[in-house]
């Protein structure tokens, strides 16, 4: 690439370019060399595992020495059987089918130029993350069996975890006989250094950061190389006049409450006034543990319910939290959530024909849905086999990434002395 | 969307605002209606030719005040029969395939989820571009008919042209009865609204810049919305030594000037050792014009050759002037292109099969050529019908851009009260 990296220091530059070298190999590796790797690499995690251990107990200690909440701990704890889990993902991501390769379309035209269009890597993938020494793994695995090569930017507090995971991988790629510079981890865990590496242009194809609301202006107003955000979900239940009220209680408790910290869970519940009064006490009593916000039409027929603002409508929980409002048709719901849509997962709940066609032709989002839990919108869920991050944007990806989302596509035009007139 | 934009002024968002609110409508417009309101267009558009041709009169005469090129006023320049071009541009487009409604893949999963992905549209659509005026009615006709609503600032020089040609689009649009703010211009042409118009988040959901390095960075810098880099081709034809020596002329000479002045011309040449000696003064024999920049090796073999340096060979020419390298095997000319490529079009010479599957496996460029002129990476010469550019990235789009990649996919999910467990 001709355009020269900005503003990063030579040893990060450095790792880039080692991962560049190792995106060449990776593209042209076949399916079987690359399947071999991840099966090494499985093997070695697994071979690796009280080393793995002992650095987490590290990391462990070291953040509780700092105070961190529970949640954070819980993140950042692995145990034999969460090893044992990174290795089955490994070998599950090597039973996908590989996407490099496949000829997407193709034609012959009139001059006889024969052109099809080819499915290949992206080339070098940068990960900003959190503390779930998981994800090392598990992106690792995504990369390399669709050809690229990965440069890993896990967070400070799982720094030791991650090197520990990070050296059982490339010990197995090696053996396999791939490039262990596959699989890197940026060890500066400082945090400039994610400003540093997010001007890596020409160096990283595609940013995945997978964080907070820091993390993700900081992408949106610094970054230089190319991205896919992996947004907030103010998801919403829209429950409408003709819905079976026993199956939104259903839906609406599923997607609220059985796993509220992750973006695919419901943060706000628009009701059709039609329904309200029989619906609305009927599900707080159902969702006795979770905080209602509501609107005064919503307040009237839940005492318990405290005021919604602007900033309850907009706000992505992620706890047993959730904002109700009562709307006059299908169309104050559209509207509400054009307004306050984060573009992740929106759900109808009705019998009513017209209005589930309304509702998925009119809603904006990477998934709508008609009588299902919001929870679905999810890599395995959908069949994409895993999931490197859920993309709220709408350019070149869209809902969960998948190992089709790691690649783009190639134009080959073969001739035989075609010139253009 | 929740993510309010920034720093916009109150009349360049009120305009986004009226895009987005189009949008929604054109986003579930039948095909029919789209088709009617690009007929209707172009039928305004021939009705308003001599209002037309005065504004742009009026435009001319400014540019030549100012001491403009006689390339920026052949750009600007518009007559009869390039307002009856545009018209039959639109009509054109109108032919093509509708993307939207696409089902591109879909399955039942083993909890009875159907799972759809379908092809819609982006939403708002901002094209930043130049002098040119045809580009307003080609961008606005692709836009249209991919269901997006588009917002086009073009430049201040060519302004009286594109508030004339905007006003024929949108009375064609209306009277189709689809809304006129389907086609809005940005009339606020001083500089400083491109640094806000690339921060209209939330308002505009892909940018197209069209102009060159300056816009780009300005892009790369400052854009908060996301955009699809219509960037530079430093292209390279690779003269291998299996080569027909024909053959190779005759590809390297309509590469570099058939029509010099486009992304998708030759730049720089590259020659396997073992055929410089006979190819390279026969080829600088058959292109007396072109100026040529050489390494030592081609200076020996073509005298009038000046020396070529970092520069020349990193150069987007554009014009007649060609930069040299005699490469001593394969290996060689892809580290060539591999330094130097921007990721456009590169081709390869050859009648050794071996040869050209390398080539084609392990060069990464939104197009790799075999046996064929680079001028060929155009949408139309590649079957799109039309282009709104030439995307230089990965994300998204690469190479030709037409009415698919004016869309992205959205998940329809249904179900019968499905939760997840």
């Amino acid at each position: 690439m001709a355009t020269s990296p900005t503003k990063a220091p030579a040893a990060l530059r450095e790792l880039g370019e080692r991962a560049r070298r190792a995106s060449y190999v990776l593209a042209t590796a076949s399916s079987a060399a690359k399947d071999a790797a991840l099966s090494a690499a499985a093997d070695c995690l697994e071979a690796a595992g009280a080393a793995i251990l002992a650095a987490n107990r590290a990391d462990l200690e070291r953040a509780r020495a700092e105070g961190s909440s529970d949640t954070v701990l819980d993140r950042l704890r692995l145990d034999e059987r969460r090893v044992a889990a990174m290795a089955e993902g490994l070998r599950a991501v090597m039973a996908l089918a590989d996407p490099v390769g496949a000829i997407v379309s193709g034609s012959v035209r009139p001059n006889g130029l024969k052109v099809r269009r080819v499915r290949v890597p992206l080339g070098v993938i940068g990960i900003v993350y959190e503390n779930r020494p998981n994800v090392t793994s598990d992106a690792a695995a995504l990369c390399v069996k669709s050809g690229n090569a990965v440069l890993l930017r896990g967070s400070a507090g799982a720094l030791e975890s991650n090197k520990a995971i990070t050296t059982a991988l490339r010990e197995g790629i090696a053996k396999a006989g791939l490039p262990a510079d596959a699989v890197q981890l940026v060890e500066d865990a400082r945090r400039e250094t994610v400003a540093e590496f997010v001007r890596l242009r020409g160096l990283i194809d595609c940013l995945v950061p997978r964080g907070g609301h820091g993390l993700v202006s900081l992408v949106m107003e610094q970054a230089t190389v190319p991205f896919v955000l992996d947004g907030d979900g103010n998801c919403h239940v829209y429950v409408d006049a003709a819905a079976d009220l026993a199956m939104a209680e259903e839906i609406v408790r599923n997607a609220k409450t059985q796993r509220p910290s992750v973006c695919n869970a419901a943060e706000t519940l628009l009701v059709h006034e039609q329904i309200a009064a029989e619906f609305l006490p009927r599900l707080a009593a159902a969702m006795p543990d979770v905080v209602l916000y509501g609107d005064p039409a919503t307040r009237a027929l839940v005492p318990r319910a405290e005021p919604a603002s602007e900033v309850e409508y907009a706000t992505e929980f992620l706890d047993l939290r959730l904002a109700v409002a009562v709307v006059a048709d299908l169309d104050a719901a559209i509207a509400h959530i054009r307004r306050y849509s984060t573009g992740h997962s929106e759900a109808i709940v009705t019998g009513d024909l017209a209005a589930a066609n309304r509702f998925v032709r009119e809603v904006d989002a990477a998934a709508v849905l008609v009588n299902a839990s919001t929870r679905f919108v999810d890599g395995g869920e959908l069949g994409l086999g895993a999931e490197i991050g859920i993309s709220t944007q709408k350019l070149h990806a869209r809902g969960p990434m998948g190992l089709e989302e790691l690649t783009c596509l190639k134009y080959v035009i073969e001739g035989e002395g075609q010139i253009r007139r």
